[in-house]
């Protein structure tokens, strides 16, 4: 019997990681190839797995597979997913909980019919909600937050949908943006401080509504922008139109920031501000900041191309291409024995000798996360001729994990929460080391004012945190995909 | 585009049909293994889905998917459901609800940690349950009625899982023979009448114990038959040994009466009752209620074969294969436009002229249900020149559906509910047409004495049978596979 | 990474093997559809692989693949082959090629067009035309000798399609039962001795025609039988009719004797010779040479069931089913570790101890290869209480290797070409051994005039066989499936 | 039944299309793990079906498949792939014969052994060729012309592999850069006028040597760049060492010059000739060509990229990122009905229009071929609110098919072969449109004296091409995948 090779997997690169995107589709024949086209638009958010509902005739109807979103449907799912309404969700792979069970739109029956759900997010009391709901006798099949949402739906009274779920959700402590879908509403909730963005878009041609995390499923959708859901707002959409509820009580907007940075589309606008431009001005400020005597700008693809843009614009230094990404790459890929410790950023960059030998260069990469990646990196461009290479980045250093939705390492293994600039400057290789200051965050944003959620750069959480795990340890069954 | 033709489907056969058999094995390093091996062998009560759960340190594995045991399982799945304990479960293609979330076993988690059931039966509360529980705010993810115990598990309180599955279980009427898994425990339980079937066996190898719904699935694990649970009877393996328990006030013994005819494998002995030897009785019974002027009689395989061969021994006509039955079709198959009405049976079946030409033919299968099957039969015997064609039924006319987990049609597509002996003869075409009496069935299974459920024979049903749906539907979301 | 568990291979039981099973059709609207009716008749001669080449509108299309047809052909499949003619094959797993590239039917371009063929026995001569070919600037795809007979056809002239195939197959030597698919014709020819069956059949309902190794597959794809091709005739049907043609030298017939047998379906009938009735006329026969003081005629089935219901029938005893063999069974299974030797045989076959206990037992199976089956299958039967187990063998003792089209091992693994029957008695552990014998056989079949080749039981070969290989090793490159 | 939706396939996109990348490894213990690496760095050169062809011991193995790199190649199918020699292929998908029957490596067995090839190119005499050779009695399997080098090959006569494939190759024209394999060798050869690449590099851990089409390839091999092989030479490599020949009559370079603007990886260096470079340089004379009163430069991602960012250096314009590629998209997508004319492009590319609104843009595109892609992409910018769109070109008016392994449409599809530049500005709805001079193109890739093909811009075709078909059409018999 043969012995397979050991596989890489891809998803052990050095971000922080976005958990979810998610999309809903009210009035439209097609809602489900709808729904189809906006995770396509937001497959950045996530490639771990995908779903949709959708509603037909007081039935509901879904498909969730693991894979990207061009893998689980064909237009053999699409067609069995009838109905004018849908919702839909991407997930991002995080290396535990990768299996079918914890694919989403969550989708119930219960007394009330049935319901199904999308979250973005992630709830900070979820465990001691879990742990009183079991005690009165709840049932779990997956070990996703968004089930206890569910749970809580199921238990609480009101007259409508939206007015059940409001109650479920005063119960919640965190982050999320949902779609949900009943036999007639589409429902769309935003958490009160608003951690995760979720916009309205109206459909050109039946003028049917569509909610999605980002503006940029808007326009493959082929929906104009109406306006971002607010804060603690929460949107129902039914045959009677759309109405707009304020369930909860008020609570400072603290949209996250590193959404900005890194994890949304360029193209996006969230809450009003163009994240395209705030990288640019992200590089004029890092020039400002951290002015270098060098040949040329040289971005970490893709994700550092418009901070160092900003930066190549504000310096008048040269912007030139010294790293080439492949973006052929796939989930994995099949390592020889022996390679050196930087082949798996080889795999999806190159490094340019022709352009680098003998230069000193400004490195721009988003951000410096355990520092192993960029490690490699420096090593890379080192390895093609770099004479002198000076690396920023376009976030502040990264000091505390995140609790409300994105996928971060402990503490513990947070470069910048254990080491001055000069430790992480000479540990990386690189010959200087800049960040951008949390001020200069704020300022390329648009100024604090806005309300912002940077406690990863500054250790400051709007809400109070879980307690770390008492001992009880969650064991989900595990099934296979 | 190319237009796929249409594709036929195997299940749509004329018998009544079993809907599972379970598995479970305690004390054995290759748990999982053996629980394959057990399903393989009951593969013939359930053909749609298989699944497979162990138990390892504490933790449940789980894997399940549509299609026959050796096409979910292969050596890579069974690799990785580790430990010692393990539970299967097989279940029939019903023609609605196939899909991936219907799979069992069914595996929860609450506040007592992981639980995982498979479910041989049909309860007959369940939808009266399922409102009460939805009313307590319970949510549902399957329309099985399994889930409805896994409900009322987590809501009962009690020492031990035993206790608590009791307490669960008293709530629930109707069929069930169910094997259970925890992190440490391996139950099985059969419901106070014993419907269903459940053996107890003992690895000869490691000393372990197995349960199962047939013995022909103890020969194949390797294990020596011990004894049928009893009606009633919850059985609990731990480490610290074996424990029977019996939680539920005494009633009659009614086992399934249908196993003996048609269900279960030939080679089982249920209840101390062996399967082949009353279908041989059977055929002698026949022998003598229904002599016939004949040539010879042929069974229709394969299930008519050990009843032909009891009639061909006590008639003293001679025993021929005048149809062969091809082992290797699929679940579907496709047909041409225009074939005849048989073309279905004549893709399973092939008469033989060469025997069968001129010739009068004691034609045996095990029953008629709704006749459709029959007539084509019967046509297909006739197109090869047999001159007369006497049918018997190895079992009584079918007057009445199964409310206790046999999938039978409704009391209006039953023909003998319908229509007289004479009738049914004319609308077969065939010459003449013979029962089993009940009293005969009576006297091959042993006796009225040891107690059976005959009711889909005598309309005499042991629990009370659910009112017709009093217009509340189950809407399940459906999930494509 | 978990280890997966070793697979076990069903193909390794203990039969000589049929290696190919072929249909063809001319004059359907849905021909495709017809032939893969005929090879779901004619699975029994060959589970590995399937595949169907239609022609439509001057061209051909293919489909072939790994697997039962069932599993290679969905209604997708058949509707991509369209035209009014079409072919087909199914081929036997044998161990080594068991490759992709080696399924049939083998399709080819060359000077006159397009061919197809599908190929049903073995060439004597094809290693020796192979290096001369290869000699003359001919490239290989495949180690099957089909490959050779399309390197010929390119290479002859001829005016029509029949003579060129009639001048490549002149040079041909071996067992072969070819149907053929041009852009207009279906081609079927018989070698000269016609060791392997060839059947024509009309289509009732559109008065085309097909061809079939067997007659099993005229009844599925509604036609009736017009007669045998006969040895060295080569039938042509186009749109102007169908034509019968002798190119070669007339030779004596040598249809293959074990295909009545095992290898055929007992229903067909081959060379006017019904196999079923073969069968039970061998159990009449052993009847008489081997009468035996028993209980009971058991066979192992299903191959002995017939044989077994001849010698009950002439000797008066009981028939009784004490072996049950599980139809479920995959092409692999699973198997833990130290189970016992006879392991294998247990996973199709349980024996019954309610039947065999303390009984004298006369068990019939249709051969004796290597004699480790026999043994198991002995050894099962005693572990169930049988006191006594006289094993009757419904073939001659098995002597000599096949060349002329069927898997068999080699002359050093027959266990009859190298010991005695008392030894091969007490090596498969029965308390007596019985074989048919040669004239027996021939009685059954109907006379020694009939012309049959007996080689594998005579060592009387009607056509030089190969030389032992002379040191050159075919090295196919091998592809993965 | 689900009607199934209408799939779009992407590689519709209106671009010209290289049509295969190869590699080849000897001596490295995990060849075909380095072939792999080699066929992932090389996949932008096709994404229709990858092959590997690994010799170990004498014996080829190959594995070919439909789809990309990652999807064909798992650590099973690497391991399954023995021996420190290998060579892969990568083709792009065309419309017609994307069937798994054209997959390369071809590789057969003929008189000498077993022989495997990749082959980057097109032949001009193929059709001659393959008629002639059919005439001789040779059989085709496929319809791609590497299948006629492989016939030529086992008809020639030499003293070893490298004279016998000399003799073949000097029988064909056209262009071809081959990797072959033997049991002991591995061969590369490029075409007398060397119209593709091929380069030879040395692994830096075994020693041994790698071939691929560009060097990008090698950097993830793990192996440095030795040089490119000349035109017209054939490199042998085996136990002994490598080998160069010279077997054909001296003819001038003429590498593609197509390669530098669009096919090849920017970070590769071809001949000496550095990709990125190239077409920098490309927008800095595209800058004095057209230079153009506007407020930003815009590229048209990926291809326009570098020659933008030339533009923008060399005019003093600002470069931005107006457009933004969606880098997820996989083969195809599903449209729903009723979509915008440009609904194909915006799937891709999505336009910013807080970058482009009110703007006067100077957009960079690679090339204009039917110019159907330029008007929607023309249009989707217009309509993200710019002022005024120059459309630039960096290359010339494509005014040529391709016959030497690119796949173009006809000439009549050609918009610059039938329109002048002010209706083709027209007819993509641009304010202006400016191509690169001819002239220019030479400037920036070194000098005409270097020998390039730019048949495409010029008509000057090196080779003789084929007269149009003489209507003997080839009819491939089409296999299903």
């Amino acid at each position: 019997m043969e012995k397979p090779y050991p596989t890489q997997n891809w998803t052990d690169d050095d971000h922080f990681h976005d958990e979810c995107g998610v999309v809903g589709v009210f009035g439209h024949p097609e809602a489900s190839n709808l729904a189809y086209l906006g995770l396509y638009a937001l497959q950045h958010r996530g490639q771990e797995s995908a779903g949709i509902v959708s509603a037909d005739e007081g039935r509901l109807h879904a498909h969730r597979g693991m894979g990207r979103v061009a893998e689980v449907f064909g237009s053999r799912e699409i067609a069995r997913l009838p109905g004018t309404q849908a919702i839909g969700h991407v997930r991002y792979s995080t290396a535990g909980g990768s299996v079918l069970q914890n694919t989403q739109p969550v989708f119930i029956n219960y007394r009330h019919g049935s319901f199904s759900v999308g979250h973005n997010g992630n709830l900070v009391n979820a465990q001691e909600l879990r742990y009183r709901l079991e005690q009165e006798g709840a049932i779990f099949h997956t070990d996703m937050d968004t089930e206890v949402i569910v749970h809580l739906l199921a238990r609480v009274s009101g007259n409508d949908a939206g007015e059940r779920l409001s109650a479920a959700l005063k119960q919640v402590s965190g982050a999320y943006s949902l779609v949900c879908l009943t036999e007639t509403r589409l429902i769309g909730v935003r958490d009160p401080m608003g951690f995760r963005p979720l916009v309205l878009g109206r459909l050109i041609d039946s003028g049917g509504f569509v909610l999605a995390s980002e503006t940029c499923a808007l326009d493959l959708m082929g929906a104009e922008f109406v306006r971002d859901v607010a804060p603690g707002e929460m949107i129902i959409i039914s045959v009677d139109g759309i109405e707009s509820r304020q369930p909860f009580a008020p609570a400072g907007r603290r949209m996250c920031v590193f959404e900005y940075i890194y994890f949304a589309r360029p193209d996006s606008v969230l809450d009003g501000i163009h994240v395209y431009s705030v990288r640019k001005r992200i590089g004029h400020v890092l020039a400002q900041l951290h002015p270098r005597e060098a040949d040329m700008v040289v971005p970490v693809p893709d994700s550092g191309v418009a901070a160092a843009m900003g930066y190549a614009e504000a310096s008048g230094l040269p912007f030139e291409l010294g790293l080439i990404r492949n973006h052929y790459v796939g989930r994995t890929f099949i390592q020889p024995a022996q390679r050196g410790r930087d082949f798996g950023v080889r795999v999806k960059l190159n490094a340019q000798p022709d352009i680098l030998r003998g230069k000193r260069v400004v490195l721009v990469d988003d951000s410096i996360v355990r520092g192993t990646t960029s490690a490699k990196i420096v090593h890379l461009v080192r390895s093609a001729g770099a004479r002198e290479i000076h690396f920023l980045s376009s976030s502040p250093p990264t000091v505390g994990p995140c609790y409300y939705g994105i996928d971060t390492p402990d503490r513990a293994q947070l470069i910048a929460a254990q080491h001055s600039t000069e430790e992480i400057c000479k540990m990386i290789g690189a010959d200087s080391l800049g960040y951008l200051s949390l001020n200069a965050l704020h300022e390329a944003v648009g100024g604090q004012e806005q309300g912002f959620c940077d406690a990863c750069f500054s250790n400051d959480y709007p809400l109070p945190v879980p307690v770390t795990d008492t001992g009880r340890q969650l064991h989900l069954i595990k099934e296979l995909r």
